[in-house]
């Protein structure tokens, strides 16, 4: 069946395209098209090359517009199919007009989300993880989610695969010349080397999935959540760190993101603003219906910004009070915090004298000190959001808070949650082949379960039967035209 | 100078292109771009070509993206000039990034907003008036305002004014002929002839100027304002008659309107609504800043809906108040209506039972009828906005009130406010030129009223010396990258 999209941005523009694919896509272009050589008609031009002319109505012959059209006859071409790309002038009219065309009178079907990569995969002429890094790096939106999508796109996680694939192997071949001579119950095979080997390959497995955190923070941004209580100044801090560095935000298909939040760059790095608006309210009435999901929130951050008021400083004598009602809100969320770097922001410093903060803010951070377990890592800044007093400092506790483990240049990096899964399912079956070839288990038994981490290396690939549901799960949060 | 730009919508997408046109755009792209065989440097490729390769930075050599590169070479090309155009992935980074290749790297500058087009006029690939129509072409949303845009896209505006100034040509050498012979004092050409050859042009000249309303209410729809006083249910109605057939309304460059406004297709016609909630407080305090707007906005109106309150007519005592504060609002709009049709909008009759409606309404309508005048063409519906109750007859009041000129099919029609006032003017001084011609002025003062005939003619299709000012005046709506 041939296929059409719009592959171009919605909206309107100088110009844009429109995508057919499929075995019949260029004789039936060629029913709509007019090359304005008559001897130009697409069935009889070569590869690679562009003709002018016109889109006609197949009926009444009325002129719709003047385009250029691309050809790419298989297989090369995007999707390893014949291609035909009408660049036509960017209205909102001729594009929807052109489609209806295709689709009403060349027996040509809208394409559904990624299906052009998906055929492209189904072609053989990109696997599955590269499929996916296409949507990726559509989405990508900085230097370094850019560079993941792009070497992802052009293999490199297939490559890993490929050498691990190779490594169990041979280690699958290891122990079927030891089935073939367990008749005689010996040993035939050197399990030491098998054992070494299986932990070989289940280190750059582990290593693998555990570059996902990194590839996660990569793509999405390093997740950040703002705490505190009503009118500490979230919103107003919020607003302020954001400002004109705001990232831009889209929400077209193909970003995977299920919320759209407040992104900055910050020294590079992308930063992402979690909502915690609740928190507040989740604190006050346990039984308030939106309380998992900010808990939920609350454990994905990597960063916690802790916002107190400052004017609880003010004088030595309150220091107590303000220590036990930050002890309070604290108990509220710890149980919520886990690894997270937690940064103590004393707000509204405008409202304090400098010997007040001097000489209230070191007890007040020792006694605190004493509560928080020093895995939380606190450090603090002061700051007046209001007044615009002390952001700098407190983006430079930021970026210090930011722990992106150095990749190694060339490192792979997981970035895909299906990719993680499958990780972790090779990382349980290869376990389950350490052990038996510990315990000394029967090599078919152990051959069971060594096939069970190479269907789970081969599925990121796509190279073991997919199922439908997979593939439409993957393909669906792809832009249509893509 | 080689200028570059995004040529597709702005935003994510499947793919994306970025245009470079100039004499220097095939070796500056091959700074950035090498292709998948070595050998297809953009350099030797054939016009008309598309090449495979990557796009990479030219000191650090990172890829950027893979992408397409089709090559038009001059003068096949739409400036005239050498173009090549990069398919990228329609990421934003992506899109960002290539552009800043191009102009820290390639020398290559920013395209201001329809700057390929205006290259395009320079290099006589089109006359003005097709360039505008570039704009008009990517700005429709509606068949009706796409043929318009096309066919003048095409040049039919251009024919016509050929025509029109071959005509003049003919009898500015008929009236040169007179003054080669006027030293002898004899009037050598037949001047009946001469009149009836300038009252035929002007005549043909009036009627595109006429057009030119048709044309507005073709581009932009035809305008409705709704008035009427507080919590009579304006924008419940407005709201129901946008419903699910709003138009779809762009706030993209190369839209010609200053204010976007409601539009609704009604029988294949573009209906405009005209926001005029100001009406009830300009018509209360006379001071209002906004009323001058308002009243434009009324008077720019070609047909009113005045809504008023159904309930008003409920018992027949109270007809004659309801009248008279019918009559009371109507004197307050009534200085600002010229030609407009006038329909009345009855609403809430969900809260009149049918005998009250059927007893008092017909006097009532009679009565108003005295007062308006019939050029006003006063018609009327009864509704419920609230309940969608008679907006189906509402609409067909609304369309059998729509009045465009049937314009014969291929009749020229202008949109463009520029080529209006340069008929006009062409007009105007064809004006002098019958006027000497009947009172028997001298040849060469009627020569001079006729050059500024044809200039005016000319600087429609831009062929005499169009100032600077007028083409950045002209260019600046247009969209970046057309």
């Amino acid at each position: 069946m041939t296929i059409c999209a719009i592959s171009t941005p919605s909206g309107i523009g100088g110009i844009a395209v429109v995508r057919i694919s499929g075995p019949d896509a260029i004789v039936t272009c060629d029913r709509i098209f007019r090359p304005y050589k008559p001897s130009h008609i697409l069935e009889v031009r070569p590869t690679h090359t562009l003709t002018f002319g016109k889109i006609i109505h197949p009926e009444t012959e009325e002129v719709l517009d003047e385009v250029v059209v691309s050809l790419f006859r298989a297989p090369q071409s995007y999707t390893g199919e014949d291609i035909v790309e009408i660049s036509c002038h960017g209205s909102l009219y001729i594009q929807q007009e052109l489609l209806h065309l295709l689709t009403h009178f060349c027996g040509v079907r809208m394409a559904e989300g990624g299906e052009f990569t998906r055929r492209a995969f189904a072609n053989g002429r990109i696997d599955l993880s590269q499929a996916e890094a296409v949507a990726d790096l559509i989405a990508s939106q900085n230097v370094a989610a850019h560079r993941l999508a792009y070497s992802q796109m052009k293999g490199c996680i297939s490559r890993k695969l490929d050498a691990l694939h190779d490594q169990l192997l041979r280690l699958s071949s290891l122990l079927e010349l030891e089935l073939d001579f367990s008749e005689e119950d010996v040993e035939f095979a050197d399990r030491k080397e098998l054992l070494d080997l299986a932990r070989q390959i289940d280190a750059e497995i582990i290593r693998l999935s555990d570059s996902f955190r990194t590839g996660q923070a990569i793509r999405n941004g390093i997740p950040v959540a703002i705490i505190g209580e009503t009118n500490v100044g979230k919103s107003t801090l919020l607003n302020n760190l954001l400002g004109d560095e705001r990232a831009i935000v889209s929400d077209v298909h193909g970003t995977t993101r299920d919320v759209i939040e407040d992104t900055i760059l910050l020294d590079g790095q992308l930063v992402r603003f979690i909502d915690t608006a609740g928190i507040r309210e989740t604190c006050d009435q346990v039984e308030n219906m939106g309380i998992e999901r900010t808990y939920q929130r609350l454990q994905r951050a990597q960063i916690v910004l802790w916002l107190i008021d400052g004017t609880l400083l003010a004088n030595g004598s309150s220091t107590d009070n303000c220590l036990q009602e930050a002890i309070n809100v604290y108990h509220r969320f710890e149980p919520y915090l886990n690894d997270q770097q937690l940064i103590l922001v004393i707000n509204k410093i405008d409202l304090l004298s400098s010997d007040q903060l001097d000489s209230n803010l070191p007890l007040f951070l020792k006694e605190l000190g004493e509560i928080i377990p020093q895995s939380l890592n606190l450090s603090y800044a002061t700051i007046s959001a209001k007044h615009n007093l002390g952001l700098d400092s407190l983006r430079e506790v930021l970026v210090r808070s930011i722990r992106l483990p150095q990749q190694t240049q060339g490192d792979v990096i997981l970035t895909n949650q299906r990719h993680y899964d499958a990780m972790r399912e090779a990382h349980a079956a290869l376990q389950h082949v350490i052990d038996g070839l510990q315990l000394h288990f029967s090599g078919d038994l152990i051959a069971e379960d060594l096939h069970a981490v190479i269907d789970a290396l081969n599925s990121v690939l796509g190279r073991s039967i997919t199922s439908q549901d997979t593939l439409n799960n993957i393909f669906k949060n792809f832009c249509v035209g893509k």
